[in-house]
């Protein structure tokens, strides 16, 4: 038994111990790659970093963003391959009854039996970056907070609208380092994509909710769309004659993967952190923001279970609210279990501590030391409000009273000139905000967003009568006797005489000048009515909070990110939706005493998940394959199977879906897909211990795709290295 | 990177790969040891094996039962060790508002303030063994089955007799193989046991329900008693005149410890294992029985914590049961699971077939075949019985009801000699069945009984008319008619005038004869003698199939370890609560796909899982302690901690627990407590690759001792290897 004696304890001593000190922290900007070309080197790449810097050369030309996921081009034809989970909907919106595609896939055998993905989906495809930091940030230190705040968003609306001014462009004035920065990011806007290949639920979403976020993880979680646009090039809406987009740059596909240790790296758009948080904030929202909501929402899933039960119509207009409450209350316990077993509350107050005793060092830095003192003043004042206004912001959650109030918002917003509207209220806006409206059909039951209000309500009305809104209790008739148990009725008028169920009312609102909503009689209106002013305020409140911050924050940023730097560190900008690289290697570890999580999962761990049941169902003729062992080309010695996940220590959140996980020569090696329950409180701390992400391995693609669902024409069409 | 590569995945080739074909399946007997002598030796034990077979020898010698758990003594004036939740009745016994033992831990200072251990408390000390195998059998091969049946159970009765004439001991006949083969078991029954030492809950219940079988661990499952006997030596009654039982061997305690890999043994008394038990038993257990009664206890348990709501005094009578019960239904679904993941039905199956195979390929063993096909036979009408009787039996449960079943039956085995009454109904019974009746008072309440009944009740309502029991139908006035919503009802009248709620009443029906029971107007009663002649049906039908068993048994077992010697394995007979020996080395494993134990777990691991809140709840003292690293000489170095507690391949089951885990030496490095969840149905199958059973680790033992709870003293009066 001596053998394994030394391997296990060298587990131990590599992955926990040693860890820590080979941080993979970091999602860096393409500018910073010259600043990290020797460490991505000394971790394994074999491709000259220079190669990455340039976003319209290979690699980084072929990664591209839908939105909410990051994706990347896997053929000249314009094949995008993303996760599974963000082609869902999409596979969704084409299932009919007959053609169940969720349950049984769906498989395009040739280009024109491609399928429109959902309303709404794009793939952006960045072309250009340009600093535009002096533009944005001219002469704004001098004016007052309010007008700062003004001045910037002014300049990044006026920034954007020029850019988009040639058509089928995106464009956004990204902020970074807290508003020190800021980059125009120009994309092309491909309109027409459509579904070419996602394997079943029960491999694309095998283990469903219950593994989300969990390893060991068995989740065959890639799909395929194709990027379509006009003949000559140009972004179109969907059109018959429309062609398959052609890239400058599309990624190969590994056969032969890889194995644990490897390089790797993931380039994609990673959604949001706050890493740089102050205390203030950080106790906020560990101490209390997080726990309460997390309550809440435990609360808010039971209700809507209660008042939509299994198999009722409400439930299934529900289903994807209730995986998203669930998803988001998973997260929530997640983080706060790991804040506290982590400690970092303590953590963060430690890393202020010795910042400050840095600035205290050299007199030199005393204006950080002030700048610091009012950042972490207003970090507090923020948290206050944020806590104030929880309970409010809950209680005016119902739909139709969110969507009205964004309707008559938009009437006032439509008084000024485009680029002076609020964002979300311009033009350029106007496609999705129709399309919110309209999917309000197929997500609101009136008993169901009753039965939500009464649970927000009654947790308002726990409230101190001084900490809650007066204007809101007048218009809804809520006085300090009332109580939960009056609610119910108290409610009824506005489910019963309003007419903002229909559609159709909704969408004319869009064109309705703000008397309308003034002079109108449906409750929810005239709710909306009442409260326009409230809100308003605590906007301007809050925007004159934000103008504080655009001066003191950069200061901040400068300050401590020069103190990382002689750390030893190499800092970054808090995730913003943008590019980023993160690398590093192929990894199991040690996330708790006792346990090692082992880099990859197998085929046959499928075989032991597997019930029968949903989310636990996998394809019979999968079972049948790794019965017999029929592993192809795709097996992997080392663990004597086909790996089905793997394990790595990037850097990755939410928005990161999707991305293309690339080897030390640039090639597809898996995408990745989700973090380990751990991981979930990196957002705020990344802790090499246990941060790490989750991959699902191109060999299990290729295996899938070759011999569960002969998915032959698109390995063809792609390059595969073997 | 690269070294963490190779050693993950020699974790994997060592522990899933290798492990399966370095069996350490295997209880094995005294008689035995000569047989596995070699196998030791490979294993690793530095000790003559010659040594393990003298019972009254070193170790041999130091090892004991305590009824349900096993123990041994670890200094010459009868200190015993064993696990804190064998022990923890008696601290529990000892425990008042204002000396809360639980919750602080009890040390006497000295012998004379330690405590009488709770009533019923024994220490075993085997001093004989004897094979009575002829005397048992002779001549019953002849009879017919139920002759056979009671002929043996009146030898055996005869046997035990005689061996207790001798005062002070307590004897028994064990069958071993299946009735092949019958050992008279001689032990010296020391009656007065007392309390030394036992951690607080927060320790040697670390982890509570919520840990019970699981990996990682961190429980303190240690505490110590004390045997004491009459000045001349002999087993007497709790006296303050007595002394310490002086046993002529004791362990040695390692401090020292162990390392991945290394040797380790047990010795103690594993209750029950079903290895031998053919096809047709195991799919009734796990496609039936299990689940059927697996949902049962969900609401079972369901039932009583809504009967007995948290913080009601009907709560504190039924917590005790209710950790049962909720053991019990892990356990259930940890075995249901575990035979899905790993084929248990489909593996039996599959041996069932090989030795047909085997029995077919030489004529002489044609024999054999027909005693398989008859006891398979035997083993379907078991089973049909066993599931006809489920609900009947469940519906008897109501502990009045049983109480006076057992009084009742026994007004009539009273009518008898002694010698002639049933095993539980004889006078050496006697103390039990008292302490049994008194015990009642403190774990019962009529309404959560009552509430148990109906759910009892409406599962044999829901089973067809012609599958109940009309005596009992007609007794409870239960019609084809009869519907859950009448129960209630129905059953007011027994809980309205029953008098045996009192404790008095049911101790004077111990001395009543059948006619006090045939006139009584209680109606507990009345239902008790109604259903005395089915219920003596039953019996006779149970051991007329054990008669017929006790023929075909025997020579199967004679089939099936015949054939597995030819396929060179070890063959063993299944647990009988007698001395075992299994041994083994200290081992993590792989229990399913993607992840891997660890060996040890650390003091650092109990930080991590410290919530402050039960059964979470590390003393203060010892946080601190672990946080100052104060590790004294207890540090395992590979791990950099001290170990709490650790993984080995040994073949254990419940009545293992609180075996000395023995080194090379025969030292004590640990004490056994519990298996891993993927291991509890390793009493039906042993599968290598997944059973791991859970030690305490000598280290913690002793680090707990010295710097946690001052046991010094302890600590001198044990011989410690440093």
């Amino acid at each position: 038994m001596k053998p394994i004696k030394s391997l296990v304890l060298g587990l131990l001593a590599g992955t926990v111990i040693a860890a820590p000190t080979a941080a993979k922290e970091g999602m860096f900007t393409p500018e910073q790659l010259p600043d990290i070309s020797e460490a991505l080197q000394e971790a394994g790449l074999e491709l000259d970093p220079e190669m990455l810097t340039d976003l319209t050369g290979f690699p980084m030309g072929a990664v591209v963003s839908l939105g909410g996921c990051s994706a990347s081009f896997v053929s000249p034809e314009g094949l995008v391959v993303t996760n599974h989970h963000c082609a869902r909907g999409s596979v969704q919106y084409n299932s009919t009854a007959e053609n169940n595609y969720l349950a049984n896939g769906f498989l395009a055998e040739t280009k024109g039996a491609e399928l429109p993905a959902a309303p709404g989906s794009r793939v952006y495809v960045t072309t250009e970056l340009t600093d535009v930091t002096a533009r944005v940030r001219e002469g704004t230190e001098a004016m007052s907070p309010i007008d700062r705040y003004a001045a910037i968003e002014q300049r990044r609306k006026d920034i954007t609208a020029e850019c988009e001014a040639e058509a089928g462009y995106r464009c956004l004035v990204a902020s970074y380092y807290g508003g020190a920065e800021y980059t125009l990011i120009k994309r092309l806007e491909v309109r027409d994509v459509r579904l070419v290949y996602a394997p079943a639920d029960s491999i694309g979403k095998y283990g469903g909710d219950i593994d989300n976020w969990m390893w060991p993880r068995h989740t065959g979680d890639f799909a395929f769309y194709r990027a379509y646009v006009a003949p000559d090039g140009s972004a179109a809406d969907f059109d018959e004659a429309n062609v398959p987009y052609q890239p400058d740059h599309h990624l190969k596909v590994s056969a032969a993967g890889l194995d644990d240790g490897d390089f790797v790296m993931v380039a994609g758009y990673p959604g949001s952190t706050s890493r740089y948080t102050l205390l203030a904030e950080v106790e906020n929202t560990f101490n209390w923001t997080y726990p309460t909501f997390q309550g809440l929402l435990t609360s808010w899933i039971a209700t809507i279970e209660n008042a939509a039960p299994e198999g009722s119509d409400a439930r299934v207009k529900y289903e994807s609210r209730l995986a998203g409450l669930n998803n988001y209350e998973k997260n929530l316990r997640g983080q706060i279990e790991g804040a506290r077993r982590v400690g970092l509350v303590e953590r963060r107050a430690a890393r202020e501590a010795a910042l400050s005793d840095w600035i205290a060092a050299d007199p030199a830095r005393a204006g950080y030391g002030e700048t610091i003192t009012a950042l972490a003043a207003l970090s507090q004042e923020s948290a206050t409000a944020s806590r104030t206004n929880f309970w409010y912001n809950n209680a005016t959650r119902p739909a139709l009273l969110s969507a009205v109030q964004r309707l008559y918002r938009l009437s006032k917003e439509r008084e000024l000139p485009d680029a002076e509207r609020e964002p979300g209220y311009q033009d350029r806006d106007m496609t999705f905000f129709r399309q919110g409206l309209q999917a309000l059909d197929r997500r609101y039951d009136a008993a169901v967003d009753k039965a939500e209000w009464v649970l927000f309500l009654s947790g308002y009305l726990q409230q101190p009568v001084e900490e809650r809104v007066s204007v809101f209790d007048e218009a809804l008739g809520l006085t300090a006797e009332t109580t939960a148990a009056d609610l119910p009725a108290l409610l009824d008028r506005y489910y019963a005489s309003t007419t903002l169920g229909d559609t159709e009312t909704r969408l004319a609102l869009m064109e309705a000048d703000a008397g309308t909503f003034e002079a109108s009689e449906d409750p929810f209106v005239q709710l909306a009515v009442a409260l326009y002013d409230y809100e308003r305020g605590l906007e301007n409140e809050s925007e004159e909070r934000s103008g504080r911050s655009l001066a003191l924050r950069p200061a901040y940023m400068e300050a401590i990110t020069q103190w990382q730097r002689e750390q030893g560190g190499l800092p970054y900008p808090d995730a913003n939706s943008t590019l980023r690289i993160t690398f590093g290697n192929v990894m199991g570890g040690s996330p708790f005493d006792g346990m090692a999580y082992l880099p990859f999962t197998t085929l046959e761990g499928i075989t032991q998940k597997d019930t029968g049941e949903e989310p636990f169902n996998s394809p019979q003729g999968q079972l049948d394959l790794i019965e017999a062992k029929d592993y192809g080309e795709y097996e992997l010695e080392s663990i004597n199977s086909v790996p089905v996940n793997f394990l790595s220590d990037l850097d990755v959140t939410g928005g990161n879906s999707g991305s293309a996980t690339l080897n030390a020569r640039g090639e597809l090696v898996g995408l990745l897909f989700d973090g380990t329950f751990e991981s979930v409180n990196s957002d705020w701390d990344f802790d090499p211990r246990t941060t790490r992400s989750i991959h699902v391995d191109s060999r299990y693609m290729l295996w899938v795709m070759e011999k569960v669902d002969g998915a032959d024409a698109l390995i063809e069409e792609m390059d595969i290295v073997r």
